[in-house]
């Protein structure tokens, strides 16, 4: 996407080719950023930005008719019997920039020994890169954020004491088909006991009492991510308390003009406390968890196009309670891109 | 599964300790196969075996309830606030081995800053452990291919000349669900001109001429892969000889008494030339791909109780045959798991 900016960083660093692998073990989602190709089936594609001259791809025979197709970069070499000696010939620089979050240690052996180069890691700036989104990318997290509400406002109509959590679940992924999407992440139904578990597996227990759905798209290859928790029979008094008051922390932590990502945690942490075991948010992008991290030790600002979730958290015995929602940063003010009712639905 | 063998390995080999991780950014297949933990949402899981005392798990704290209830290694830690540190004081030794194929370079410099100790690469050790299956991998590996042979026979009767590739593909997905299982990869429908590329992405245009269908579920973590070539329409007799082309080669590479991947490949090679543009097959098990390799620079042998594919194919314009079967080696008998007619359907 932002192929231009990249390359200026690159040039600034000294940086003669930045290298962007895809394989099947080990897809690496800067690589779908820049290309914009389907991530599936990958089998070996490599991603060449030099500093200056136009970036180029090295793809293996099987996929070079879907990268033909797919790729904004428009200048695709198929490779020959020996991809290595292929890519020395098409390489030449002193220091090459490499992704070490997703390189494996036996990649790196063979670059290294047929590139011989100075290796750089280019993982946190192409994070901090991504997490600040162009207009046609808040476009497209935009559609994707619509098309989770509208399944999340069908999946909590469709659920009623006699669904079990799989029904549940499949009833979301059937919807997710019906509209030739795929899910960002499997869809997590928890009720009862299985609330307090954030990564429940659903099992076939019918719903009763709290009732947390966790679910995401991807739209073109960009990802959204919603939570709503409702209530499946008679809540008492403690419970709706419990609801309310992280229903609070969300809206306070979406309110909130607190650029820091460290600070905002902490804020909802010592409203939740204990019963609050995971973060508060992350950036939402082409990975369902980017840039930036709602943790207490994060270094992370909210900046201008910044797309992210809030989903504060309370889970202890029978009792699960999440509120999740995708909010878009703009002149500084937050756009919420999930709209669906947060008070308590009791069915 | 065969986790006592693996032990002696490492003992034998003075390996003090084998770490595997198992994470969101890199799922480690060996981790389930020696866990049997269900793949999906890894946040951080690490599975330690020494070489002598019993092996343990250390897992993030979102991941403990679905480790405690899957899991077949049942010593499980909870991390706490210091993972590494925590990892430390757990494993004490001089030698360790890792899976090089699987770490990236950053979790790598973490390990070696906190353990300093001498890393070795486990990654082909334990590959050739996985490619000689068990009892217990076989009768799931013949249960996910009689799942995947069924679909198959479903699929071939649905496809018609009014039917579009993304339709069958969509047919596959749901009878998949219908059966709660995953698929192993994404099933591949591709018909016309599209079938001589061998991974194309399923398109709306309707079924005409030779109509490729990929496909295989995953059962209880095993993987399953069939490949039959159908024609929809009027066939003439240059195309029904280079499917029967095709279809001796799958029968007389299954047949053969050669135990070389190598040569295997390079009979299959000779027999169908250049427009067989890919290997010729691969192990099953755990992943979709595993070893044996059948590719013409392997140096695998079919040893007893391997799965793998034999799945020959041509492409060449408006032409993509592939007849694939996955097949079990037993008292150096070929056993095809795959039970799905392979004369030419003519619809």
């Amino acid at each position: 996407m932002r192929i231009k900016e990249f390359q200026s960083y690159l040039k600034n660093k000294k940086i003669d080719y930045c290298l962007l692998l895809n394989s099947e073990k080990s897809i690496d989602h800067n690589f779908t950023y820049f290309t914009q190709i389907p991530e599936s089936m990958a089998v070996y594609s490599l991603l060449i930005i030099p500093g200056t001259k136009k970036p180029f791809l090295q793809v293996s025979n099987l996929e070079y008719s879907i990268a033909k197709k797919y790729s904004r970069i428009k200048r695709i070499f198929k490779i020959n019997k020996e991809p290595l000696k292929q890519l020395k010939s098409l390489v030449k620089g002193k220091k090459i920039a490499i992704n070490k979050n997703n390189i494996t240690l036996n990649q790196y052996r063979l670059l290294k020994k047929e590139l011989k180069a100075k290796f750089v890691d280019i993982s946190r700036s192409l994070l901090k890169l991504r997490s600040v989104k162009t207009e046609e990318e808040i476009k497209l997290l935009k559609k994707s954020c619509s098309f989770s509400s509208l399944i999340m406002k069908k999946t909590i109509n469709y659920c009623n004491k006699n669904k079990t959590e799989l029904q549940v679940k499949k009833f979301i992924e059937d919807e997710i088909k019906k509209l030739n999407l795929e899910p960002s992440f499997p869809p997590i139904v928890a009720s009862g006991i299985n609330s307090s578990n954030p990564h429940h597996l659903s099992t076939n227990k019918k719903l009763n009492g709290f009732t947390v759905i966790d679910l995401g798209v991807k739209y073109k290859n960009y990802c959204s991510d919603i939570t709503r928790t409702i209530y499946i029979g008679k809540s008492d008094k403690k419970e709706i308390e419990i609801y309310n008051k992280v229903l609070d922390v969300n809206k306070e932590s979406i309110k909130s003009k607190t650029i820091s990502c460290s600070k905002l945690f902490i804020n909802a942490k010592n409203k939740l406390g204990k019963y609050f075991i995971h973060g508060l948010g992350h950036g939402i992008g082409i990975e369902i968890h980017e840039f930036p991290n709602l943790k207490e030790l994060s270094r992370d600002k909210l900046k201008e196009n910044t797309v992210y979730t809030i989903e504060p958290g309370y889970y202890k015995g029978r009792i699960g309670v999440r509120i999740e929602d995708s909010v878009y940063v703009l002149k500084s003010k937050k756009e919420i891109l999930t709209k669906v009712n947060k008070n308590l639905v009791i069915k």
